[in-house]
């Protein structure tokens, strides 16, 4: 299978971190997408990914899967090896979607919105809509999140219970661009930064 | 189990007909909340789910699964009767996700922001943060994706291919949301408007 992307952006880096938990990134080939350049929006590119944005996986019978959350649905679908990051039983599937999807909208996009509303984002070409406005009211919303999550993991070793997941994934890219967009992580949230230590040690995220 | 709820609001309506199309209705207490007074935002309320929104599912364990996705997970998990609304391998599992998710972030949230942000929306009580351009560029990514899927229907029977999905209900679901708010579809969108007229003779939803 081919993936579009960029090293290094937030939402990609959620599918390189799930491919390298499963241990298939060799499996993969990468193809680099000049999203600075504006390639992602091109009509050659919406012909694979009509959202106009990275990452996307390409499989063999050539066809593609967008979203983070769907092409992480069928690597761990397809290959057995390493955690589920998807869960098991109904109830842990639903648990986890649950908190990937607060993880998600809470925190990596609010911090996305942030990003690309009020600041210069990916500069005015690529930015050509921009809610100031907005984009602050979003931060407000990333830093109540971490409050959230900060709870969350006070209480559980992981942000969808005892297990590594895919929204713990998607909480370390959402911390990730925070970082990147100059949105510090409240002192006070302890079980928040000692859970970032922990997860940094994994060899999917540290290598 | 019990879901805590409003009868007819949009997010609501899609967790409904899931559990028609499972045939599993009678499998649950429903317990109306008061949203125009706000009770969804008590402390209270915020204890079972922290979104502070509606529907919520409350498990026999006494434990709660918000987000109509993953809400709509659980159920297609646990009951094994009806169509599979969530897919059987991970491709189709991918596919339906990602397909989802557009429905969801392009038409239905979209929806629901223009509602929110660009019209009086639950009235003043309840939208304490309004952002009228934001609300309406939001009516512009709608009526984008409504023709996005126009293109769709064009090519499958359904949305996410050719059995009816979990992303069928939330485009289903975006769309009577679409007429409250009053945004039209447009008259030239006839894959779309010949699917409305075909699913909504679905039992789960004509009922
Ligand atoms: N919800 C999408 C988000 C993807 C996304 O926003 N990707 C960014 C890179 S991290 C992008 O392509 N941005 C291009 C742009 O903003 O124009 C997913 O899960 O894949
Ligand atoms: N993404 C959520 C959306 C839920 C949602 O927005 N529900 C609406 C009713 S349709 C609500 O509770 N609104 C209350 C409010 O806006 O204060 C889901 O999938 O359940």
């Amino acid at each position: 299978m081919k993936i579009y992307d960029v090293e290094g952006f937030p939402n990609p880096a959620r599918v390189r971190i799930a491919l390298a938990e499963k241990g298939v990134q060799d499996k993969v080939e990468f193809i680099p997408v000049d999203v600075m350049g504006g390639e992602h929006r091109t009509e050659a590119f919406r012909q694979k990914n009509p959202d106009a944005v990275v990452p996307c996986l390409e499989l063999e019978d050539g066809s593609h899967i967008s979203q983070c959350n769907a092409i992480t649905e069928y690597i761990d679908g397809t290959y057995s090896d390493g955690p589920t990051l998807t869960g098991e039983t109904p109830k842990e599937r639903a648990h986890i979607s649950m908190m990937n999807l607060r993880a998600e909208n809470g925190l990596l996009n609010a911090v996305s919105n942030y990003f690309h509303h009020a600041t210069e984002g990916l500069g005015p070409d690529l930015e050509v809509y921009q809610n100031e406005d907005w984009g602050l009211k979003q931060k407000e919303v990333a830093t109540k999140t971490m409050a959230y999550l900060d709870e969350v993991l006070g209480e559980n070793a992981y942000v969808a219970g005892d297990t590594f997941s895919m929204a713990d994934i998607t909480v370390f890219a959402g911390l990730a661009f925070a970082d990147f967009a100059k949105i510090d992580i409240p002192a006070n949230l302890t079980n928040l930064t000692a859970w970032r230590e922990k997860v940094s040690s994994r060899p999917s995220i540290a290598a």
